[in-house]
């Protein structure tokens, strides 16, 4: 009964299948061995954009900061989501990388609104040589809180940010959950939205350890190889990121974890709904943050579920209600889940 | 033919055996995995370090520049090598871990030596606010020129950087192949000998990607965690590093592989000196600088074999000495290096 | 009628004239000068601080972010509120300064509330590596909005800091005119109350350029010194920078000057109310946000009056309310405040 | 006999005068001020470029880290001399601003040649990812050991540098030191022999604190702009910057100060020299290594003379050969230094 995270769960069979028939011979280093090239064809193609400029890094810290330092100079400000995972997560990783750039947080709980991240642009005065200046937006797709945007959310957003000439990032750690749940192609989820600049999300959906940076207009490409090198982020045996990334592309592997995910959420948000939980935010994609009784709290957590307490702890009366995050990863059995439902 | 380096080889059998067994079920994230803690524990065994603090990062630039930023403050400099690989093949990456710290470089061409690295000290003067501040002594063992200090060399080393109260690393990109190579033990090589912290490499001896930072002493342990997740190098799925050390270090598979790739390293620098090649430095590892004439590195390239012209191209007179620089993988047959010395 | 700020003023006499005298002959560099010596003496004194390490720069931001980078580690965070000179109006020198450290915002539109820092606080969880750490509490004293904190609630907002021990800094670039306003002693509205470290102020209150860094903890000073010279903001002639805080601290100099501003906005404070402005703040030092009709606004405009028009522009309805953002200086004349108060 | 350095003499009496008279009213702050209009106009007519960009920052080092960060991302390397400030006096402050880029040293004892400069552009090779990529070329007029590049020899080094596609950056510290040596115009030392960016130093002869940057190319202003914000370097009340320059500036004054120096200085070489000693350096501007015996060093220091001893300390054989630094600020008097040869 694991719902922590999707992070730890096991690699998808046809990616490690991939990484293992990787492991033969010599391969040039650097990420110029063929399976990189492989995987280039496969992202341009998928998104349906042939210039693309496509990377590897192994973390989606490493994709989110590597990427928006690209799009932020050290005087400037990304824009995004004040439970964004830039903001709370990363340790300091953005500003590191953005050459102690600062971020600037949009009001909003869950989906970020045009109106609020209209706000927060226009309360740093263009002009000024003492304000942080503008820079980036970075959006998350699916949210921290499990929302996903629609694409005219998306486009609402990215509309604000091109008025104020700020470049968009779209932090997709979760990026194929949120594909499937909107039942869009991935080139409609970005650059056909306004995206400049996705991190391709590989690690939470069935890979080992490995992100893509997608840049949909390459003339920053050179300046992320240089940041990657520089960040000790190129690896030498680069062939096994690619591997990874190369067979969770191939045949719509990742599209298949991606559905189980969101099966998995939509199976447990049901049995749940039935069983009298009330629902934090409207579950979207692969994470739920269901409310309940704290003694069932109590049974779950004796009974070794895992997950996250999101408003309080096991200690206090039998009644109250508790929310808790959950998360499903594609591996998750149905008998699991049954299993957890049982102790409603 | 491939010796162009250690980095582009297959992984160990043993090595990829543990990854493939790591791939079952739910394990805790962010290095809280169980296998982590079997490594923690190999590491502390083989370098007699019951106390020493343990991690993990996937690239071996990451582990030098992590483990420098916590010994150097930015208003400080870094001693090492003017040939070192923190140096040379980095992309300022220790300059951007260490917060915009120096790098000094000590002459030498190859092995550093206690004078050169007195005089890079001295220079750099105590107690005055404009001069970059003394900091950490950085030792490459195996050097990039392929050699070895002895434990005598190493320790007339740290014992000149102690009198300044510099810490000490050492960059053990190739730390099994220097350990084998001397025939003593890892804490000989590195605590006994006056080494603070190493990076302890394992993607070159036939890891897939995966190094190893042992701090002697614990106190920097939180400080390099921090660190670690603010410069992205904390993998979610982190029990695919440790199953990659685990496999490496159980039943002494890292001393075999770098047993093999040096012994590769002799028995071609046999077949070469045979052949009437000099070597621009001394063979002890698994790095070779061999010089011979032009018109053999032309057959040798035309026969598909990969390394790197060292002072020259192929244009050029036939007779004249090019050196090469030719590094020998765990993992290159018997049959290859036949193959190659075949051509002089 | 120039009420835009307090940084666009005249030098005080008593400044002006020891800077004139301390043109003479040669006097070591790089604050080894004796005026130095005796800006010590006096700030000890004043301070009641007798190990108070002190040190003088330029200019405000780079006292701001100076002090705050010795007490704050790149991966920690900075507690300052959101309308804080070194949040809005610093173009990330804070940053940059503390390595690419955070700020997080607390919840006011003024002074700060101990309630609100500690809910900032605890947001950020402790012992968490995915978290920003805990670092400094910056408050602003006299605030962006001219609130002064009273030594109660100076004690407060300490106490909170201090129960989750974050040190705390000062941003003091009105420091006198809080002192003056408040009747208390520089140590009570400082180390008495709680504060680690200083930026006091000289510019706004009739210096040239130079404030003063006070650590009540010497243990900060070598590294201060490192940082400044870092920074590029170690005068080489820094006599005249000790010269110019030498005469504002002589003979009660510098009270003067706040009291003469404090004086000044309490007399325009009290036109303006006479004549039926509103205030946005209530008015505690030199700083006020009075709001009255458009049409006064445009009279004043024409008649060469200079200040900042808060939440509009002098487009649209006569009779709507604007408010102005204004700050008396020490410099300021009764004649022209009257003049100013004509207009109503 | 202050001889130690030319950055702690007193300010001259056309600059101190314009500071004075500076001080009345209100100015807008930030560089807003009227008198930075005249300042603009003066260097752009002085320097024959119309276009060109124009700031003033308080101290050399802010001059040369931010000219210079101007033109280096972080992932690039500045070449200089081994012995430039920016490598040996600046505490690291180019690499901070820089965004912790690299210096690479140009072999050298004093004036840079092409060949050096040539070796080190080429040891980083371009297009590699590992390599520090190459950037700006600064070099220092007059050199750190008062050496003087001619016109010629400027033009052979930004020969060399825009043949690698390397902007040029000149450290001025003594600008007009070496402008008066070389008898030609400003135009002629800079940009009309390719130089992109100058620190023009106004400190060290004859200034309070304040130094210029220009670009010739005025493209990189916002970002300097900026950059000098968020490096605390922007003075609110910036007229007393300004007025110093204008002062400086105006009727030739600063020519004046930098020939009274040469001139002190090259009158005390003829006294030295004739005197018997030798020079370690010939001297070209204000700034002479002479050699003589350590007894006479012994009765100078005894007299109160101040220089500093260049290779060794004043214990040991009367008769040895000691070298000194000593620099002429325009300011000594030729009592001072008739008072100086006396004791040999």
């Amino acid at each position: 009964m694991f719902f922590a995270s999707d992070n730890a769960g096991p690699v998808a069979p046809k990616v490690m299948e991939r990484v293992i028939a990787a492991n033969t011979d010599y391969a040039m280093p650097y990420g110029k061995d063929p399976i990189m090239d492989e995987v280039r064809s496969q992202i341009r193609e998928q998104f349906e954009a042939p210039e693309a400029a496509v990377y590897l890094v192994a973390t989606g810290t490493a994709a989110n900061a590597l990427a928006l330092a690209c799009y932020c100079q050290p005087w400037q400000t990304i824009f995004c989501s004040k439970v964004a995972h830039i903001e709370e997560d990363e340790c300091n990783a953005p500003e590191f990388y953005a050459g102690a750039a600062k971020l600037t947080l949009v009001e909003t709980d869950d989906k970020m609104t045009p109106d609020a991240l209209r706000r927060a642009i226009v309360a740093r005065a263009a002009g000024d040589v003492h304000t942080p200046q503008r820079g980036p937006v970075s959006i998350t797709q699916v949210t921290e809180r499990g929302g996903v945007h629609s694409l005219d959310e998306l486009q609402a957003l990215t509309a604000v940010a091109e008025e104020f000439d700020c470049p968009v990032h779209m932090d997709g750690a979760r990026f194929a959950n949120a594909l499937v749940a909107l039942g869009c192609t991935p080139a409609e989820m970005t650059w056909k939205s306004g995206v400049d600049v996705v991190s391709f999300g590989g690690t939470k959906n069935g890979c080992m350890g490995v992100e893509a940076v997608v840049f949909f207009d390459p003339k920053k490409a050179w300046e992320f190889e240089l940041r990657r090198k520089r960040g000790a982020h190129l690896f030498s045996k680069h062939r096994f990121l690619s591997a990874q990334m190369a067979g969770y592309l191939a045949d719509g592997a990742w599209l298949e974890t991606a559905k189980q995910a969101n099966a998995n959420a939509a199976y447990l948000a049901e049995g749940l709904h039935k069983a009298g939980a009330e629902f934090l935010f409207e579950p979207a994609a692969n994470m739920l943050f269901p409310r309940f009784p704290r003694a069932i709290h109590r049974k779950l957590h004796d009974a070794g579920a895992r997950y996250y307490l999101w408003d309080g702890t096991l200690d206090g009366d039998d009644g109250e209600l508790l929310a808790a995050r959950m998360v499903c990863d594609w591996s998750i059995s149905r008998a699991q889940i049954d299993l957890f439902l049982s102790h409603f």
